[in-house]
């Protein structure tokens, strides 16, 4: 079973990271194929990088599906493209933050989305309504690092590590949500400080299409999930209406 | 990893219904163990019911957790005894309903709950409600066959079958939950015959918390989910408390 | 006429003060019966206490209906067991919680819970939202005194009090409602000191019970409050099903 | 203790059939003095017609401040004037609709609305919502008989029985709330053809109020419900501002 | 093409401000106007006060109706009478509270309204829920100045504009809306300041009235904008129903 | 003033007509450009043309605001790329569906949209809900005919004629908003025949976005809307990064 993991991003570094973190997930019999789109933003942290962002995966959700892909994991918080990549794909397909959501109020009643930039926290907060989960998000907060310092910035833990004591301690939190791909790497160090399960949504994405796929369980083809119409595009070719 | 899912009600011969449909998502490694509870009802059918099988239930997750249990299925459309399970259970928990839904809004836009009785909707819908999904869920359909009844009637599926066939031409269900764990078996056959994802809950449930728990994901132990204080109880005992 | 009302924990003193609340409700020609299970938890202050209070619930419903009870007050703040309640009793069936949350909201538009622990406010904020009322409820405050100190411990009025104000000045509360059943006897002392209204909910849920029962409006005996099907029980018995 | 209950409308008919239903919820030591303004619309059919009434209604509450009243009910579906009328008033303030859909949510979990003409449904709706009863209201009705024909009309009991069938027929209600208080004398007539819970709004809020206001709670003097500020008025007096 | 914006209070130099704001908005071909309505209160501070503005009011529909006004403005932020002016014309009706809050979730994505007195704030967040923008205002702010004092005090300025900054600082608030209509002059001072925009509701709801009118645009004259029944009234006038 | 009103497709005869609708609500003194993104779909009638329209439509933004445009509208009933736009945009950006329901929610109390393919339905209620509007919006409709048949099908008048009437005779609603902006030029012809307020987003949104820039406002350049952080962007280029 192939489940093709989309790093939305165009930073060839993050890719690696974000399969790493995929891969913990994934049991015998299970092969992850983390990749990065050949067009899009270097890192997303605005409406605009997200918009930019989508054809990119979409053309990865096309190849995916020549290839026979069994399900995919689109590895940044924001969720982009997750509905227009429904229309494309056969098996499930589903968002970190909505994976890794979906976790937290499994696991708790209270989790906190600890985040990149201020400016994020929109996208964030409209995400928990989406998915219905206002009443479990407790709060969204930002450590103000840009996406592409987390790795490189040796401040960066600590300052991520602060966010989610406050979230803990000032805002109740019982669970802490991940909300950047690029923190994945963080995840046993932040839990045994906190004494929380700290969840990463690449892992728990790919986890939960792995077993949906297993289940043989794939998206829905009638409705608004349907493949899209057959139409003239300009401009932009993604694969899928060729 | 151990994996227990605890058969709410009394009854044996459902016990080794769900046991079958849990096995279908116990990867290399896995083992689920099926139990059926030493007290409660024969089936839950009423909020009556569901409130007797709670402490059946909790002992078996109690015994669970002396046995080492990794997680935990509660194979009741209704989700019974959830949060207090959480409180005692160091791995994640879910109920089947909780599990289905979830799933359904990943594969879909429009699920409908295809259940047992007509009077329990209410409660389908108070789950609706509590996992944030009512903008998801289009319709909680019942097909008035008990329980009991639902592997004992040869006209079961068939007005299982009509009434997902209702969801799908006049709700626009695109997805189809089925409302009762004693309705697994009958999910090829639906799918086949609607062309929509339909969704057993045990199955879901058990790949989930498998998913969750392979990853080191446990229940919170602080804020409403740590364990219970320590106090005197009269007359039952589930096992806990000792 | 004759009002039921059941102290959901087994601790006899608190069942007196329950009963002494209630007293201050019924008028000429209603009789208050308080009355102790013969099981579960010695108080409630988790959702496993909660879960096995419940049989011991439902058994004095039983036999209050056996009495010919004319309506049911639960004197818990957690309003444990009323949908089952409801479906055994003829008459009216009301928790303390939506008894005293939706009379806050008459009188006053931004009321506060002020509870025991910290680890029930959960709990008081899902039957907020059961009931409807989140616009209304500014806050759910703890006091962190455990249910069984209340009487005992000499600082508890003053920590109470604290609290209280705390809900007046800093989240703008113009009524408070009390989280606690064991809170009863404060509330002449709070509501001077604090000039705001101040609500038990023991008191106020069998004036409503018996105002209610006075108009001979009862349960209603269809949909999901009908009485529940006929069924074998194992190992837990409440008196309604033989 | 004296109950004042005030009936919008300038018809005295109406405000005598008021009266009536408000003694069936009066029991020993409580007087009821139902009222008709001396300004006012004969009807209230329309957002305007509501509008017109409420300064009638703020007068009698004035002279009932004057008169020593523990409480007041305010007899018409729209609850109109009520935020102005708590302004106003010492002890509690209920309106007939907030009665009637809060005992609704507290006897089953479907209610239905059945009221008089089609273009007042909107209002009635705009009320479940300010309640917080969406879950639990599942149709407003109307019967599209103008208010004063309801006594007048030989068939208007065939009509209101009629739409009471469907909600509970088509709509799945377990308990109708009637939504006019000229419906009140039809109560026992609908219950015994229905087999279901009717209630009537007038005698509901007065067995309300009066439980409150014997327990010594009155509207919360801080915060939004606070004295008006003093100040001139031009045209218009309804005596509080003498 | 005629715009009467109507004062809800009877100062009339507030009427002079308001009319000065709406000017702003008015393009070539378009007249406004202005008017105090003969009976109410000097300022809106309270729901007694909102209720007794409502007739005059609705006399000024009336009037404008007779006079042939394409649109009104109901220049106060409790937006009183709105639905009842709306059966009365022709034309569009808007509250400023409404133009100017959709205006701010146009604008930006977390508004906070800046009032004046705290008792009515909230009336100012049941607006808010009405037009459906909870997920978009972040905050309601008072200032503590009466409205008729905005004028006259030299530090009404300074006090709003502490309120707004904090908006924007602690609440992160990225537009402001101005919660009274007597605060409209300050609106450039207060957006050079605060680097925001800064909401007026005056000018923009003259601005949206303009718009919608210019397009041939009405109320809608079915269902519950129709106009009134007609019927008896008694005391009170608006010219409506002559 | 120049507005600058985006056709998010990429089909000339389109543009054409919704310039013509734009310039129905243009003044004197204002000059409306319609224009035609160089990439992007000839339709759109799914969540992946929806994708593929965006990056065409910020480059129109940056081109625009070369040109020093005063606002934007985007003539799309899925209000694409709005979000991201409003960061690029120094003047208001709006969306013709948020136009419409706004409007339509200030017209009536009960709103149709009526729309394209049956596919797009879902979006459109994601938008009621992210406006705020789901008590206010009575129904979604869908007419099955593609967008570009809209003007080339002699029956598609007919046809959407139709779905109308049902959302006015069956739906209650009282206002129809149309859900594509290739139906505007039958707003006169649907309204005199249905007796309604009938909305078409594009002149609606052109005089709103005008009346607010003629007041001065602008997006805010503060939070969720600052303009985006500069970054490399691989293969996908809209102008604005360069």
């Amino acid at each position: 079973m192939l489940i093709r993991v989309i790093n939305p991003n165009t930073t060839q570094a993050m890719t690696k990271l974000i399969g790493e973190s995929a891969c913990l997930a994934a049991g015998p019999g299970v092969q992850v194929e983390a990749v990065t789109p050949a067009m899009g933003p270097a890192s997303i942290e605005s409406h605009y990088d997200e918009a930019l962002s989508v054809p990119g995966i979409l053309s990865e959700i096309a190849a995916g599906e020549a290839a026979g892909a069994a399900g995919y994991v689109i590895a940044c918080f924001g969720d982009p493209g997750v509905d227009a990549a429904r229309e494309l794909a056969t098996g499930p397909v589903l968002g970190i933050a909505e994976a890794a959501m979906r976790a937290a109020s499994i696991l708790g009643r209270a989790f906190s989305v600890v985040t990149t930039l201020d400016r994020t926290r929109g996208r964030a907060r409209e995400l928990v309504d989406r998915y219905g989960l206002r009443s479990t998000c407790v709060s969204v907060r930002a450590c103000e690092i840009p996406v592409l310092d987390l790795e490189a910035k040796p401040c960066a833990p600590d300052r991520i590590l602060a966010e989610c004591r406050a979230a803990r301690d000032d805002d109740g939190a019982d669970v802490i949500v991940l909300g950047c791909a690029g923190m994945a790497n963080l995840c046993t160090l932040l839990s045994a400080d906190l004494g929380l399960p700290v969840i990463d949504g690449v892992s728990t994405a790919t986890a939960m299409v792995t077993g949906l796929a297993a289940l043989g369980l794939h998206t829905s083809r009638r409705g608004e999930y349907a493949p899209p119409p057959v139409k003239a595009y300009t401009g932009l070719l993604c694969g899928f209406e060729q």
